[in-house]
């Protein structure tokens, strides 16, 4: 999408530690025009596909979701990383590491939300090493949902996450892949 | 709210706790079209205002934020409830107690997303005790923001914060206000 690599090439800071600072309009500043036109984008990549549900994880995952989601038309269901009073019932749940804290999660769900007859759509902000997408592919195949695909705003694409989904022959959607990044220098893949 | 007050009453579970769960719809599983429908009701009611950003915290306001953002035309910024490594430069923070996670947290809002010139609207998903909207407008105020109001889906009214804030001289608008609750009955305020 080349509005959005346009976008990461004006406002993305590069900082230290291999991190990708987007902050001035994907997170934790959200452009609400250009996160609908993102998901817009995704929503007609997959649109063929009878998409029931748009599975992510909190936080920074469910604006790109809701986005994606509001444009299918169905709804989001979003992974909690810890367990609230709110939370109740029998619940799936998946171990993931997070590059971003630098900790373990679970990522839990309630079973009320996802069944085997849905069919899901994966859904976050940032694709790095894939560990995210591989708890949430975990959980909808706990539920026995069949997974469609994998949809992300931005794919670390040298970190390996988003090849190694594909390798499995998932499907993967990237709005924006980059090959290559430094302080000097951001590479999009072709 | 006639709506959500239905939709409370059909879905709703009050569990032990004065825990009110609307996970089917507001979190986790997030109903897209209905979401949009209170997004819509909250822009209508500030549509003389000039609103120039949608501040909330992460992570079940980023959905409701983004609903009323669209709906405006302007950016959502949220308070993050931990330093991540994308997180860098100047901070404004505020300690809030949380009374879903029964823990404290401290929101986190980079001085870059929000200014003097900024009229801001402060959303969530749930207002109670009114911590959290108490911290947004404490960070808002270390901007130099004007706050413009509050809105929320639901209100516990009980709970007393949004009566707190309204005391104060500030405009709160909630979809639904909560009188009384229990696992045999919810009662609205009229």
């Amino acid at each position: 999408m080349k509005s959005l690599e346009e976008k990461i090439l004006r406002e993305g800071v590069v900082l230290d530690g291999d991190v990708l600072k987007v902050g001035s309009f994907l997170n934790q500043q959200i452009d609400t025009d250009f996160l609908f036109s993102m998901g817009e984008e995704i929503a007609n990549y997959y649109k063929e596909d009878k998409i029931t549900k748009v599975l992510t994880v909190e936080a920074s995952g469910i604006a790109v979701a809701v986005a994606v989601a509001h444009c299918i038309g169905v709804p989001v269901v979003f992974a909690k990383k810890s367990m609230t009073i709110n939370v109740h019932g029998e619940l799936y749940s998946a171990k993931v590491h997070s590059y971003t804290h630098g900790n373990d999660n679970q990522f839990i769900v309630p079973k009320d939300y996802l069944s085997s007859s849905d069919k899901v759509l994966i859904v976050d902000d940032f694709l790095a090493n894939g560990k995210a997408f591989e708890g949430l592919i975990d959980i909808a195949g706990q539920a026995g949902c069949e997974v469609v695909g994998c949809a992300v705003a931005i794919e670390k694409g040298y970190q390996g996450g988003g090849d190694k989904l594909r390798s499995k022959g998932i499907r993967v959607h990237s709005l924006a892949i980059i090959d290559k990044m430094s302080p000097a220098e951001i590479k999009f893949r072709k």
